[in-house]
């Protein structure tokens, strides 16, 4: 189809759809760091995370060496509900922008849980049903996650009990009551159904919750419940590989039109997103059949690339997980209230902040009042309303359009539109009225939260 | 395509997409009744319609000959955005209810307004553009219709200016923020910045509002500000033809598998949606080339076409409005709060209410705890949340498949799934709660508000 004009939309056909995932680890000469047992310093084996995770699931985990996974036909027919999702030609925004860049944009928010967080939750309820188990406990904070967890687990009829950080299950309500119409239990952590959670309560009462601690939770739930285990929407090698399925769909369209990315963008909270829309092309550059510069962008409250170590941290408050190799700005960090909650995780993914420290990629901070600004512009043009999270690329990626403006370079851009902003108007309300503030850390801030580093040689 | 597997969701393609809306009126021997001027009891002219409403809409308004009607190129590159919509199979749903009937549903909710008012409100955009105004004034209940028209004034660069029915402005504060993240100025109605307004809160201090009071503000601001022009998002046969692209793209994709439909089921407010839906299917029974069951669904509580009376009357509170002779409950009924705002309307689109006298289609009513039943039954297995209004015609789809079940027929069954539930979550907290309560008004109460109906020959 090359030199045909390029649709507003590039949807593949269903018999496009990708059939496998792509495990990037396969791909990397130098693998990411395991996951470490913090007890005896020694890294995990399947069988110990065999206790918290779904065995298959931690195959995938283990697994740095296959570089396609089959995706199960009961997963791949669920996909058929709300994907392929569009690769979106940004005409309306390039017209806006006066650029000779070409903007496109993955539009992951197309099914109910609002965004790409779906892709992964489906393959991790298909596994425990598979294993026979009764249920699934998770964490969610700004949302998605839990109700994309719920959705899945609706589908194949496991129980599912999400533990919400308390401050989002009281001011989101409603993210709440989407998560009850899939049949899920939502509480708001920390509770007084865990030890650790009361034991939080006691030292702190009136805390408002944090990730970190609900994941404490949840981990107590799953281990201690007869045919539970625990899931989780980021981070972990596993749910990269799920997420793959976006940079498959993306490279898709664009080989169909033979349209050669220069620039790829994505928003980085764990990096479930970003790991997966750019998987394909960092597989080819780890190949070394093309190169692309790769663009991650955080926000600027919580700079885990930009301003973190490279160290094994724990990725949880309660210290009942693994140790992760990662950049890190402590998992002691308190992350200020940006509104944009998807991204407000102390860590990286491992496999991303390998990549990152092999300099396979970079990595930009912006400022939230900038975020919202690209988001309301990108709405008013193109019609959707993203999610703060998503924002981040698009502020991004509207910056490197308007540097192509001034140079006059034809570049190719293309961004990961993680999902839409319709839970998060208290944030854009704030932003109409002038009353949304931007916080940088200081560096003692960030040198004190790393300081609580765990020692691992 | 004949007998190969129908895919979960039918994409037209871009140049499959209509290039004409379809006028139905030009294929009906009985046209529907002409809009009466209330002073004179004569048929409004279009020199008095252009007083309130765009030139080129008048002439859409009052012309009942003309088949089809030519989409303006700039319309068609917007409808780009977020058209064609799915035609999805219903797979999932089939499965749970054990059901041999085959359904399908038009998904017009993949769009920021969350659902199909965004077709008529690009068109009414573009008009008013043409004509060199400067900005549309209207009014908006359960904020879809006042989102879609934001969106579609921010694209062309028109100033808008919604009233917002005040109980709604208060209960959905996060509908507003959509509306001014696009630009629109948002009034809660009744306000002091109408003499109707004030005559309305002298009159009934502390009033919550009705759409017919926010309709005649809306009115009074455009025919009293220079450059500025009404536009209504439902009722007018312009709308429904604008929203014949719902129909269109439906049967366009039906024919591309030869699928025939037996049963065209849609949600009926003032009947934009179902207008739109059954456009060229009625054109088709009324040529006489072919036969389907048609249903319109209404709630209990609102019930205009089954249990209303088919006579002149006012469409707004203010009595600013031409008369509309349609299937009426009178314009003095107060709907009870019935979760489903964009179907609390007291009259039917004049159109549907001549098809439906000329017993072309059928009505039914239900209660909103059966809907809200079928609306969970829907989102647990088909994964889109949807918006109380498009769950009226789930509940009678669902319904349809059942008796199939019991006679083991296999019924092609197409629906209009019109928009998503996101911003009526706490009407689904109530249902969750047991707290939601069925209403149905007495025939006393009926006879009342029909007791004031307009004289009219």
């Amino acid at each position: 189809m090359k030199n045909e004009k390029i649709p507003y939309k590039i949807y593949l056909e269903e018999s496009e759809m990708p059939k496998n995932w792509y495990n990037v680890r396969a791909d990397m000469k130098k693998k990411p760091a395991p996951l470490l047992n913090p007890g005896t310093g020694k890294p995990m084996t399947a069988e110990e995370l065999g206790v918290v995770f779904c065995d298959e699931l931690v195959q995938q985990e283990l697994d740095d060496t296959t570089p396609f996974i089959e995706i199960p036909e009961e997963i791949r027919n669920f996909y058929k509900m709300y994907r392929p999702s569009p690769l979106v030609r940004a005409y309306c925004l390039e017209e806006k922008l006066g650029t000779p860049a070409k903007i496109y944009y993955k539009f992951e928010g197309n099914n109910t849980s609002g965004s790409h967080k779906l892709n992964s939750a489906i393959a991790q309820a298909y596994y425990a049903k598979k294993q026979g188990l009764k249920g699934v406990t998770t964490e969610t904070g700004a949302g998605q996650w839990g109700t994309a967890l719920s959705m899945a687990c609706s589908y194949f009829g496991l129980d599912c009990k999400v533990f919400m950080v308390k401050c989002s299950y009281e001011q989101k309500p409603f993210r709440r009551e989407v998560m009850r119409t899939y049949g899920a239990e939502v509480t708001p952590s920390p509770s007084e159904t865990t030890n650790i959670g009361k034991k939080i309560l006691a030292e702190h009462p009136g805390t408002t919750g944090s990730l970190g601690c609900a994941i404490s939770e949840a981990v107590e739930v799953a281990v201690g419940t007869e045919g539970y285990r625990y899931v989780l929407g980021s981070v972990l090698n596993q749910v990269l590989l799920h997420q793959s399925v976006i940079g498959l769909e993306t490279k898709a369209a664009l080989d169909k039109y033979n349209i050669k990315p220069d620039i790829i963008i994505g928003c980085a909270g764990g990096g479930s997103n970003l790991g997966g829309l750019i998987a394909p092309f960092m597989g080819e550059k780890l190949r070394g059949e093309a190169d692309y510069r790769i663009i991650a962008v955080e926000p600027a409250s919580c700079p885990s690339l930009t301003r973190g170590v490279y160290a094994y941290d724990f990725c949880d408050t309660g210290m009942v997980c693994p140790l992760a190799k990662m950049y890190t700005l402590g998992s002691d960090f308190i992350p200020s209230p940006n509104h944009a909650g998807g991204l407000r995780y102390h860590g990286m993914s491992s496999t991303l902040s390998e990549l990152y420290d092999q300099k396979l990629m970079e990595a930009t901070s912006v400022v939230q009042t900038e975020v919202f600004e690209a988001a309301e512009q990108f709405a008013r043009v193109e019609g959707i309303l993203p999610a703060p999270e998503s924002s981040h690329a698009i502020r991004v990626a509207i910056d490197e359009a308007l540097k192509c403006k001034e140079t006059g370079e034809e570049k190719t851009i293309v961004f990961g539109l993680t999902g839409t902003g319709y839970f998060d108007m208290v944030a854009y309300e704030k932003f109409h009225d002038g009353k949304m503030t931007d916080y940088i850390p200081s560096d003692e801030d960030l040198k004190l939260a790393r300081a609580k580093l765990p020692k691992v040689k």
